[in-house]
């Protein structure tokens, strides 16, 4: 049996209850975006001790969760990236300490200039303000978003999954612990306390002017819908359709362990490579040993007609395949006429997330990292480095594949924005 | 009499004319944000060229707009910024060459690091894509807002007002002029060919995730609009309410001499002071003096009571004058407790667009540097130094008050986005 959930649930006032938080996180922005480094800090070292210290009462509200989830008859999957245990709740003290760990992006002056007339003009990082995160079953996204808002000065307004209600709540209650022994304001890190779905709605709209960006962190339909009806800034990728293109001028060896490690190593992330383009001119060379690796590796290869005749295992690739993120043991296989040929099809099927060419041809390399317009791209290595972590920002809150402001993987430095400094000694303009 | 406007007016089929804008500038948008910087610079010596050249068309346009603008009985306000003259036009050719002697932004490294596995990321910049412009009388923002779109790598959808429209076509006929004679596509600048004004609502939208940002030039009911409606992002200012807080360590003559510059050398610039906050402990000392230079000056000063109790002349500010941006020889004066209180009194009445303090003492300073949370901030120097030229930036497509991507004036950097490219050795991911 659950226990009841102490929530706004039936009160009918979301409205007011949603404004109210509005107005409670921007007034805590104000005071996270003036607070010292050590104080933030100081404020992460004992979330992740409260995290540790109330581990048995998140436990307890995770089973709570996952009861509720089984009588549901929620999937497996959905289970799994539900279910806490003594080591992922350990991973969340762990991932709060990374973030702590990172460099504090606030006051960086990233550029600064002299003007003839003696100005000195300084440009510095300063927070974002306050960032809205609607995600899905995973109840670390709680203490992993709230951490990175918090490191870069950035209040959070958290809208966790319905189905990790309890869970999301006694992590945020260890998070708070931490924010009011560090002498900060509570209202920095809030979670919404409603499954009500027009909370997210309410959030889109920006709560007043009181979110600045929204990050969803989930499947394609979230992000989707997000997308659509945000009418704040989204930092997103609602799709990674990822190619590596095989140029004439590639070492099969290389080939073979890229591709293979871009596919398999892990496939359901969003740097997996769902479309393998090779160039009719290494086709009767490197064609056929990379379809074999795959098909032997476990991988389904639906293809075109030329990569059919390589081997009898191939399906057939239709129209639908070569705009479709599998984020599964499955790739599709076409032969192109050129670089040329392959950043066209790049350019009409692709979602422009990471896309890569292996070669040894500088110019056939440039030509390629130059004109595919994609947030990530790379010459001879895996696309699975589309990763926060791997580009060395330490955490990220997630990859966007919009244009402006954050492209790319989304760290700390991503979530501030700048000011200009001008100190002067008397100038007036002329 | 004045010429019949060759457009769709009355062809009823808006949406289909819009969509082929929106098809047409994203084809354009992908070969101009590959063209080299040279062939860039050559179109914009070409329009130059051409503007010089077709100048008696430009006139004579610009003379039946000024016409219809007289029977319709606009006010002289609008003719004087819809008018053109030899010397006008000069300007507007000059403009175009002082873009075209900017540095190219596109392709710029601005950070480069090598992984632990050897693979090195390079963070380089590239166009933003499509940006649109929402405009009213004056019809040199044809070509400005149309070449610096070009230097950046930009093609641009421009939407000039509908006063000035017969000198917007015959100003963009020589930009075209100058895209063809360089070997770039005429579409890369495109002018709405209507008046109709659905077509700025069309724009709003993003033609189909065919424009990427929007920027209008204009006055405060235009900026409102564009920010109401649009669902791509906006770098715009709504408004400048710009303080100057005189400090109690500060500089009788520094401050007159700034305040002077400040409100009174233009009045109508977004970056002329509006309030000007007094530490009650310099009182005594900095108010007289400086509210009878402001009076002496032709200004008109609204106080609070001890303001008013300085000089006769004083008239009393109400609650609305301290969120008014007078774009006049007005200003509005109050003593405050201290810097804290000036901060308090910015954050609730600005606008986050320009604001500085007068003093001699560092820790002040710093304080009200860091906390006002505006796109400039100064000490010591005058607040019409918010400008992208007086920032070094050469030109300004406008100066923006949001807080992602662009902030403070927005020259051909800001512009720009920017992506990720990997150069790897075959390195795959652990």
């Amino acid at each position: 049996m659950t226990a009841p959930l102490k929530s706004i649930e039936g009160t009918g006032d979301l409205g007011k209850v949603m404004a109210d938080i509005g107005q409670a996180v921007r007034a805590a922005a104000r005071v996270l975006a003036l607070a010292p480094a050590a104080q933030k800090d100081q404020a992460l070292d004992l979330m992740a001790a409260a995290v540790r210290a109330q581990k048995a009462r998140i436990l307890a509200a995770n089973a709570e969760d996952l009861a509720e989830a089984r009588a549901a008859g929620l999937t497996s999957a959905v289970i799994d990236r539900l279910a806490l245990d003594d080591k992922r709740v350990e991973g969340i003290a762990e991932a709060i300490e990374t973030v702590r760990a990172l460099k504090d992006p606030v006051g960086a002056v990233t550029e600064s200039w002299t003007r003839p007339n003696g100005m000195t003009i300084q440009r510095v990082r300063v927070p974002l303000g306050v960032v809205g995160i609607i995600y899905e079953s995973r109840p670390n996204v709680t203490a992993d978003a709230g951490a990175l808002c918090l490191k870069s000065g950035n209040a959070a307004v958290l809208r966790g999954g319905s189905d990790s209600t309890r869970s999301s709540r006694a992590i945020h209650a260890a998070i708070q612990q931490g924010l009011r022994e560090a002498g900060l304001p509570e209202a920095c890190i809030q979670l919404v306390p409603t499954r009500d779905r027009a909370a997210v709605g309410l959030m889109l709209t920006g709560l007043d002017g009181n979110i600045d960006v929204i990050v969803p962190r989930g499947g394609k339909s979230l992000v989707a819908r997000v997308q659509a009806e945000a009418r704040v800034p989204v930092f997103a990728h609602l799709e990674g359709i990822v190619h590596i293109f095989i140029d004439k001028a590639a070492s099969l060896d290389m080939a073979k362990t890229i591709v293979m490690n871009a596919k398999l190593r892990r496939t359901g992330v969003c740097g997996a490579v769902e479309t393998l383009l090779v160039d009719r001119a290494a086709a009767a060379t490197h064609l056929k040993p990379l379809v074999t690796m795959l098909l032997d590796g476990g991988c389904e290869v639906r293809g075109d007609k030329a990569t059919q005749a390589v081997d009898t295992r191939v399906k057939t690739a239709t129209e639908e395949d070569w705009s479709t993120e599998y984020l599964d043991a499955i790739i599709s296989v076409k032969v192109v006429d050129d670089v040329d040929a392959a950043i066209a099809h790049i350019e009409h099927y692709g979602s422009h997330h990471t896309d890569a060419i292996i070669t040894d041809d500088t110019a056939a390399a440039q030509k390629f990292l130059a004109q595919v317009d994609s947030a990530i791209v790379l010459h001879n290595a895996s696309t699975q480095f589309a990763d926060g972590g791997e580009f060395g920002f330490g955490a990220e809150i997630g990859i966007a594949t919009g244009r402006l402001h954050a492209r790319g993987p989304v760290g700390t430095e991503q979530l501030t924005t700048f000011k200009y400094r001008i100190l002067g000694s008397g100038q007036t303009r002329p």
